[in-house]
């Protein structure tokens, strides 16, 4: 798939991803190595947690969804490079066996004041569980090259 | 170390974590696994990323903060549960061989309206390298139990 240069992209435009399927050992493995609370690593201790069942750390939700976002439609040129987020929430749990997707929207699109040869993008993404209720929202700007001027006519 | 109730908590609070360092191969394995982009992959093409080198997938810096975080001296009763983000960013790339800690600070305490048994602390966590450059700042709102009733006068 071609990588998309700042020019190319315009608020509205809308990205898809696949899906990934996430499993008890997984939120097992990704709890114990970095997120180790009773809630992501012990279905019974998690019965009486807020949680109110086994849930996936919300950092795995977060790395799940770069997966998913890095395997997608969304190619900015150069990879995606996030530079800070200013909404991160996850308005639901994540649970062994749901299947993720995400949708991520632009919102704005500013090519850089002191830097002649990037900008940024606002981008909003959106993951979903199987039954496409949002699991984690976040908004943030990625930086964007712009098109060298070499190939600006291609 | 003794758990705390939203009772406890107090603006200015600042809670300490302990050391965690990050080599080649722990970048490369959590990038392969959830952020597969050539800059927190390959040496010689990260050279050539705006990053100038390689450097650590920002979501992996956000679970080596977390597990920092689980095993620091910031215990809420229940756990370290956030509800929220309104604030994230990765001001300094992670290297291969930095040792990371952080720093969460309590910025705001506030009793929930509507569920008298909980509350929210507001929470500034920076993470830093072995040089104490900021490598991560995240701002946002953490769920934390009062005190049972049964166990007010203790």
């Amino acid at each position: 798939m071609t990588e998309h240069y700042l020019e190319e992209f315009a608020a509205g435009q809308v990205f898809n991803t696949g899906h990934l399927r996430v499993d008890k050992e997984q939120i097992f493995a990704f709890a114990k190595q970095f997120d180790p609370q009773p809630f992501h690593l012990d279905e019974k201790a998690a019965r009486h947690s807020p949680f109110q069942g086994l849930a996936a750390s919300g950092w795995h939700t977060a790395a799940m969804t770069m997966r998913l976002m890095v395997e997608g439609e969304f190619k900015p040129a150069g990879g995606i490079l996030g530079v800070g987020f200013d909404e991160l929430s996850w308005p639901r749990a994540v649970r062994p066996g749901d299947e993720l997707h995400a949708k991520s929207e632009v919102l704005e699109v500013r090519p850089s004041k002191s830097r002649p040869d990037r900008g940024l993008i606002r981008v909003r993404t959106t993951t979903f569980n199987q039954k496409d209720e949002p699991v984690m929202v976040f908004t943030g700007n990625l930086l964007v090259p712009r098109r060298p001027a070499a190939s600006a006519n291609t």
